[in-house]
């Protein structure tokens, strides 16, 4: 929960008291502890002590733990959100290739696997927590390869949105719950299989 | 964690002092704990209070806390695994509208949603949940649709687990998540975007 009863204005930088690196240093605490304990668990006070901090200091530069959550899980997804640029770029007619290669190499990746299972965890249980997923992949991933697709805004939505879920289905049962065969299938058998089925959602008929 | 201090045998029914209808009250109260805490934040102590017997009766019934979260799932998804014989009667190229129809009847049904979105909120949090999750799922449901398909039985798997993979993928994003314009969208046009796509995966080149 967001702990109403803390929020609080949000002051602007030169106010600060916390000097320079200190923002970063929050956020690198929040990230793990969100990582850790999920979104519920994890507190602003919690945070702070990581960070050496006061509460008041984190509040001051973030706002509410929704807010915290939010800043956290933008620095966690930065480097998936330049692919899109990536998954954009080149021929309609690879793009199905380029996503699901895309979103495997987030999981694939042991940098980013630990913090994106995070955010999804948090999203699945937490009401709040979905809300900041939804807005930042709906507004970055789905919205812009949706553009790329040249439809009406609705239908494209659409497409990009059951291809999306072609792709977070395979990674949550091949990743999260490791169900076989997909959990030790060849990643390159997966993007064989699963390439055609998203560029079909994205372009087909 | 699945309190291994406490694991002892499991004795025989007939030892029981719990009476008639213990088992279930027991199993109820599991269902009910489980679902609105989770897998980790429930304990047996916390189930046997729920259900007004000792802790040691729900030992002595189900085992360890993994073995009632077992039952406890089974008991949920009774009904589901009901339905598979549904989807696996039939001509085989009406396969994948029955398999796309049917999971999206669990989550459209008021009964069954909740229990469902605590088994995967469950899952997708703690190992121990994920493998009874894997269990029960992959033997159910993809081993007995795998076996309709008429094909060498890892290609039979994999086929069932990439169209599940894009049904969990849709119900993730639509149920738990709520992402648009999946959230919204008229289910009889999800069903007709859906279900081809799940026969191309089962029975498709």
């Amino acid at each position: 929960m967001s702990e109403p009863g803390r929020r609080r204005g949000r002051p602007s930088r030169t106010e600060s008291g916390g000097g320079p690196g200190t923002r970063e240093r929050i956020l690198a605490s929040a990230r793990e502890e969100f990582g850790e304990r999920g979104y519920e668990k994890t507190s602003v006070r919690g945070i702070a002590k990581a960070a050496g901090v006061d509460s008041a200091l984190v509040h001051h530069y973030f706002g509410t733990k929704e807010q915290v959550f939010a800043a956290s899980v933008e620095t966690v997804l930065a480097p998936a959100f330049e692919a899109p640029a990536a998954v954009e770029d080149g021929p309609l007619d690879g793009i199905g290739e380029r996503l699901t290669r895309f979103i495997f190499g987030v999981w694939e990746n042991p940098a980013t696997r630990a913090p994106i299972l995070a955010v999804v965890r948090s999203a699945v249980n937490n009401e709040v927590a979905a809300g900041v997923f939804r807005r930042l992949v709906a507004a970055q991933l789905l919205a812009r390869i949706g553009r790329r697709l040249d439809l009406p805004e609705q239908e494209a939505e659409l497409r990009v949105s059951l291809a999306a879920a072609q792709l977070v289905g395979t990674a949550m049962l091949r990743y999260v719950i490791k169900v076989e065969p997909l959990a030790s299938a060849d990643l390159e058998v997966l993007v064989a299989r699963l390439a055609p089925v998203v560029q079909g959602h994205l372009t087909g008929e």
